[in-house]
């Protein structure tokens, strides 16, 4: 596609004029000149666009990174509110989601993917069960993700080996990873250092260093789960316990890091953990505000996740860059915290280097041709007196007109070409109330 | 109109289905059946509702109050972030305002007006200047408002007299109080206790007495404020101390409120003061977290504002309920804090009450026609397991696709029958980039 006259997010976050040209998965041109006409004759011109994307009035950005997602859970929106946190857990979500069945769970994920790729998301970093059914959801939709699979231990004996946690990893590895042109990767699961155990910790450390893939975990989401960790571990924080066993060797994506303290960030820095942002989440479950102004000075790789729906009960990452960007200003008391360079870094690059896609997240020259296009005609988004402020204070997540993966469009204008939307709507809704009798 | 087969709220926050019918500026029928057929004819059916609204797919809630704005502000759209508040105030803010004229200040608020009305609002409360564009854009537009005129007092000894306040305030009242079938209101404003003075603060309030209008002020915005006037005015708070001068005689919007203290919270209970949230406000000027929980819980009426563009930057009040809802959960550590029916009755009921409109903020046979349409089809709105949750928590502001201010349609499907869209927004640019090369 050649966008044509259109204004671009540059990669360091500037609004420029001009022509964006994809082809082949990539991004090929940028130019202020059309690179099709014969006077600017370029090496790009040798691509064939195919179709002119006229860009007056509207904004293309790099498309959005989800770091941290429960994609099946779209099933229970709305379904549990304003309860505390284990009268939440223990009566409502454990009981609706031990009735979710990989049938079940492609198409709820599958309205997971059209609700980002609606809102501009075009990868996502997700932990959850019923792999098979997120595999296939992913591949047919055309979205990149990171998935992983979940690993619950109880208690302090259970091995790696005897959950089938190395034979399921490694066959979704094996079969998955860095398929579809590299749109599908596979990451391994630590849930948290509470629903873990050392040796399963060190295990899966070591397997994920052996197939060289990420890691993927919740960490210090509460203060209860902090302060128990250095409890039993010894004094040690979940990072420093999580660091202790390994699993920082190969890429992490650490999930929340509400009560990460100072020495917790060197760690990060030193080993290239990604702290994914849950802000939504971490209003509704009353988790607290994390101190990610701090982790950005530290030098920390900070991701925005939309958690899972029932804590937030959207994926729409334009709320949570939204939340990003203002919620640390009023937790510290200072208006300056969280410029809006971060927050459109930490939902697009940062993103893209979590889930080790070097060739994505940003809008260069060969580059992956990941894309969204904004109408900012709205009223809302008027006067334009800054057009960066207006993408993150005033922006709404349906100005997205377009969502483009690989080159490939998949949402446009109310349509999503790679997904039957009303048939995944009904057989989620039913699916949702067929658990609900059920319990 | 006849809302055919509709999901509406009830006046107790509740989902319904059924028909619900508008005629001569007011809600004439609500039903199960369809008043228009013989077999169910009923006084409703003697009144000719029009066009017949499909509602499927729909849901018709009360029309949205927003308590709390300064519409013309729009011109300042994203044009100062990130900067420390006197820094922000004194080197952007108050030099732009400074150049803004009445001729500016009608599509300003027009604008404004534009962007409340895409997402259901129907009424706001606005404190600013240029008082007669603002009035002109009101009556032009259709929506209801009450406004007051900004009045600054930077000593101690000036009075209302001397700022022409009276004068002023007796004309817009007289001329303007009531008018246009009482959709406009005029109340009278007092800045705040910081930019006011005793005598000022009295003679206000005997004016508002005197014509029997609302008054309308901001109030322990921030600590330093609420702090400072301890010591100015011998220990008494904000509250107290405009008790003490007679302000709360009739009733008061209190903009904030967010270090407003129990004592307060009896004051505002016993004169039926009306505190204002702005969630979004307080925390991109990193002024706190108010105690609304308790402020409710103590029996206080509590509306929603967007406040003025430049600490927001929306009229949406979506994003405001969606915060009202979640930030206490997070500030006060309490997942359990601020019900969906809390936080919509804030957005509705409270807020009509507020600006003393009886007959307003709720769909009940004999109030005013004044409702919005959401579409809930979308994919982020399934699947429906609470429709209410749903609204709160995963509607969008741009799912609202019709809103009616007395039973007249003010916006639907892209359209504004009473606005120039195009105009107002080529008038705002222009006079925002003329102010912009002034500076």
């Amino acid at each position: 596609m050649l966008f044509t006259n259109i204004d671009y997010l540059d990669s360091n976050f500037e609004i420029k004029q001009g022509f964006v040209g994809t082809a082949k998965g990539r991004i090929v041109y940028i130019g202020e000149t059309d690179p099709t006409y014969a006077a600017s004759i370029s090496e790009a011109s040798v691509y064939d666009f195919g179709e002119r994307y006229d860009g007056s009035g509207k904004l293309l950005i790099p498309g959005l990174y989800n770091t941290h997602t429960h994609a099946p859970m779209t099933l229970l929106r709305g379904y549990a509110e304003n309860l505390a946190l284990q009268e939440w857990l223990h009566t409502k979500i454990f009981p609706f989601e031990a009735k979710i069945t990989d049938e079940i769970a492609y198409p709820a994920t599958m309205l997971a993917i059209a609700e980002m790729l609606r809102f501009g998301t075009v990868s996502f970093s997700d932990m959850y069960f019923f792999t098979d059914a997120r595999i296939k959801a992913v591949l047919d939709s055309g979205i990149k993700a990171n998935l992983c699979h979940g690993l619950l231990v109880f208690d302090e004996e259970t091995t790696y080996e005897q959950l089938s946690g190395r034979e399921l990893n490694d066959r979704y590895v094996k079969e998955y990873h860095n398929t579809a042109d590299g749109r599908l990767k596979i990451d391994l699961n630590i849930h948290s250092e509470y629903l873990s155990n050392p040796k399963v910790v060190a295990a899966v450390a070591e397997h994920a260093q052996e197939l060289g893939v990420n890691t993927h975990a919740h960490l210090s989401e509460t203060r209860l789960e902090h302060e128990e960790c250095k409890q039993r571990r010894g004094g040690l924080t979940p990072t420093q316990y999580f660091e202790s066993l390994g699993l920082f060797n190969t890429p992490c994506t650490a999930a929340h890091c509400v009560y990460t303290e100072p020495q917790d960030w060197e760690i990060f820095v030193k080993h290239g953990v990604t702290a994914s942002a849950n802000p939504v989440s971490n209003m509704k479950l009353a988790s607290g505000f994390a101190p990610f102004p701090q982790m950005l000075d530290a030098g920390v790789n900070v991701g925005i996740g939309t958690d899972g729906m029932a804590s937030n009960n959207n994926h729409n990452l334009f709320k949570d860059i939204y939340l990003f960007a203002l919620l640390y200003k009023g937790a510290a008391g200072d208006p300056t915290l969280i410029t809006p360079a971060q927050a459109l870094a930490a939902a697009t690059s940062a993103g893209a280097r979590a889930q080790r896609r070097e060739d994505c997240g940003c809008i260069e020259v060969g580059k992956r041709a990941d894309l969204a296009v904004l109408d900012v005609t709205h009223p809302w988004m008027q006067p334009v007196n800054d057009q960066v402020n207006n993408l993150i204070f005033s922006a709404q997540g349906t100005d997205v007109v377009l969502t483009m993966v690989d080159d490939v469009v998949l949402y446009r204008d109310g349509v999503w070409p790679t997904i039957d939307i009303e048939r995944v709507i009904a057989q989620t809704q039913k699916a949702s109330d067929l658990i609900k009798s059920q319990l």
